[in-house]
Parts: C-alpha cells; structure tokens; sequence
C-alpha cells in the first residue's frame, strides 16, 4: 500500500522539478546559455565535497551539502532575485519564506521541519556550515564569469567594489576561497574582464 | 599562496559544468525540454535526502547523495548512453571506465581515489548504498514519464516488459519503491501512457 506519507513525499519530488526552471544570471562555462538553479544546485553541492578542507572551521560536510541542495527551493515561487538589484533584494526575505511554507509544507512535517531548519540556518549564515555553503554560493558565479571573459559583470557593468561588497562573505566563510576569489578578481580585471 | 592542488580543484570544478550540456531521452516534468544530467543528478540527490527511510537496508545517506551527484560525471566524455539501446550499451562499461580516468584524474590523488571508488561502488550494486542510488536513479525517470503521459515511452515505443526489465533492480534497493514502480505503471497502461 502506498502510504498518504509516501504520496506527499512523491508529489514533493514531482513538484521540485520545477527548479530546472528557474534561470539565474550567470551563464554556462561550457555553452552560451543561462544557468538553472537545479544545474547550479548540483555543482554547489560538488564544489563542497571537492573544497571542504579550505572551510575556516570544521564542518559536518553532509548538512552543507543538504542545504546546497535546497537553498534555492523557495526561488520556485519567489524567483531569482538578482545580487545586483537593490530594490528586488528588499522584498526578497518575505516572498522567499512564503514560498519555503508552500513548499516544504507539501512534505510529511518531521521533513517539512528538517528542511525548513536547514534552509534558515542557511539563510543566517551563523553556523559553520552555512558560512561555508553561503562561500561556495557566492564563489561559484565567479568562477564561472572568469571563464566566460566577465559575463555578467560585463553586461551589466559591474564593478570591482560592486563585487567585492556582494561576495565578501566567502572570507566569512574560507580565507583561503577568499584568496582565490581576489586572486581571480585581479586577473579578471588585468585581463579587462571587470 | 594557491597551491597546485587547489589550482587542480579548480579545474576540476570548471570541467565537470560540462555535465550541464549532456543530454538525456528524459523530458522534464515542467517544460517540454530534455533533461540534462546535472539537473538530473541534483533531483536524484534531493530524492535520496526525501525517500531514505524506503531503502530496505539502512544507508550511510551521505555516501548515496555523494554517488548520485557524481555517478553521471563519466558521460561528459562517453555521452548519456540511452537504457534501451542495445548496441550502445555493450561497449559502454570501458568507454566509461577511460572517462572516469580522465575527469577524476585532474583532482588530486586522495579525491580521485574517492571518487573513482565512489562511482566503482556505485556502477557494481553491491552495496546497500548502491543498490538504494541505483533504484533512485532508475525511479527517476519513471515519475518523469508518468508526468509526462508517457514521455520517453511513447516516443520510442517502449512496451511495459522492456520498462521492467531495465528497472527490475528498483526492487533491489527497496521493495516500497518498486511497490510504488509497479502502481505507476499499472496507471500507465490503463491511461494509454505505456
């Protein structure tokens, strides 16, 4: 018999498929289109087994993991707020806990809570592993415009000091993903990138 | 300082955005659009995470999450070798085994280990972990396709008995999965989906 806990649990799995959907600002390294937030989910969460030795502190590599995972969820209903967008950015924190109510909500609720949980201590950035996870988020779209001769940052014209006020919290985070971000900066800005 | 083998981390993590451009016969549920394997392995990944306690022997989660996420690297050089042809599939196993050697060889040594072993335990379905990632991986598409009235299996044609016998090893890693398999696709043929 397939329990009304399982059923919720498959609609769940259904539902967040939706993600595929969802379009960020940064483009593929590999192919001239956007990034989905699923793509982009899964490379976080490779980037954490691949870089856990530089997190400052230890973490428990599983939850950074989880919650890279599903950081991004709440942006099926709330969308993609673009870092560079001030205004967007105000509204951000209550269109997202809405949409983390509906959607964690279609979960069985002892799941409901633990991703609920996972997604705030994320978005508080007061653990060691949300720091962590919160550097890797940040890291990545840098990477990924570095590679793509500025991206973004050409496009929209962002600068240098625009960056750096956006992406600070990798050295909360990691000094050492912190070294290798303002190293890329430099030679993005050398190479006229930024 | 950024040492060699943070350089080669790097790297890695550039390469495998690779992953993004490899296609599978799978459509989303959400837009009529082929799946791609990272968007893929993070669904697979969240599915592990949601459906743990179905597996039928207990799993270290961890390890499952860590081997979907990374058990479709191999197709960014031997492609997404697709579950119903025949031919293709024979050759399949040393066009992976030359691509795992290649993309897990740009890490250093003690993560290329992990990884290879990883996938290796991942591709001979011996351990409880293994069996529990693989009945995930082979569910996938199953929802996918029932979403999709038919999908992959009304374009090709495919019959219910050549569904189960790919599938066959959900019931390896967990009977509850392969109950709700089973119920999926007693609704499909009565649908007209299968």
């Amino acid at each position: 018999m397939i329990t009304k806990k399982l059923q919720s649990q498959l609609e769940f799995i259904a539902e967040i498929d939706k993600l595929k959907t969802i379009i960020r600002r940064t483009k593929l390294i590999s192919e001239n289109r956007l990034e989905n937030d699923a793509e982009h989910s899964w490379h976080l969460a490779i980037m954490a087994v691949t870089l856990e030795e530089y997190a400052d502190e230890p973490v428990e590599i599983s939850r950074v993991i989880k919650m890279l995972l599903i950081h991004d969820l709440v942006e099926i209903d709330a969308g993609d707020t673009f870092i560079y967008d001030e205004d967007m950015n105000l509204s951000k924190q209550e269109r997202e806990r809405q949409a983390a109510k509906r959607i964690f909500g279609l979960l069985p609720k002892d799941q409901e809570n633990l991703f609920w949980n996972l997604w705030e201590e994320f978005e508080e950035e007061k653990t060691p592993e949300a720091r962590f996870a919160t550097a890797l988020d940040r890291l990545q779209p840098i990477i990924h415009n570095y590679h793509n001769q500025g991206g973004t940052w050409k496009e929209f014209n962002i600068t240098r000091e625009q960056v750096e006020k956006k992406i600070s919290k990798i050295s909360k985070g990691s000094k050492k993903l912190w070294e290798v971000t303002e190293k890329i900066l430099t030679e993005s800005q050398e190479k006229g990138y930024l």
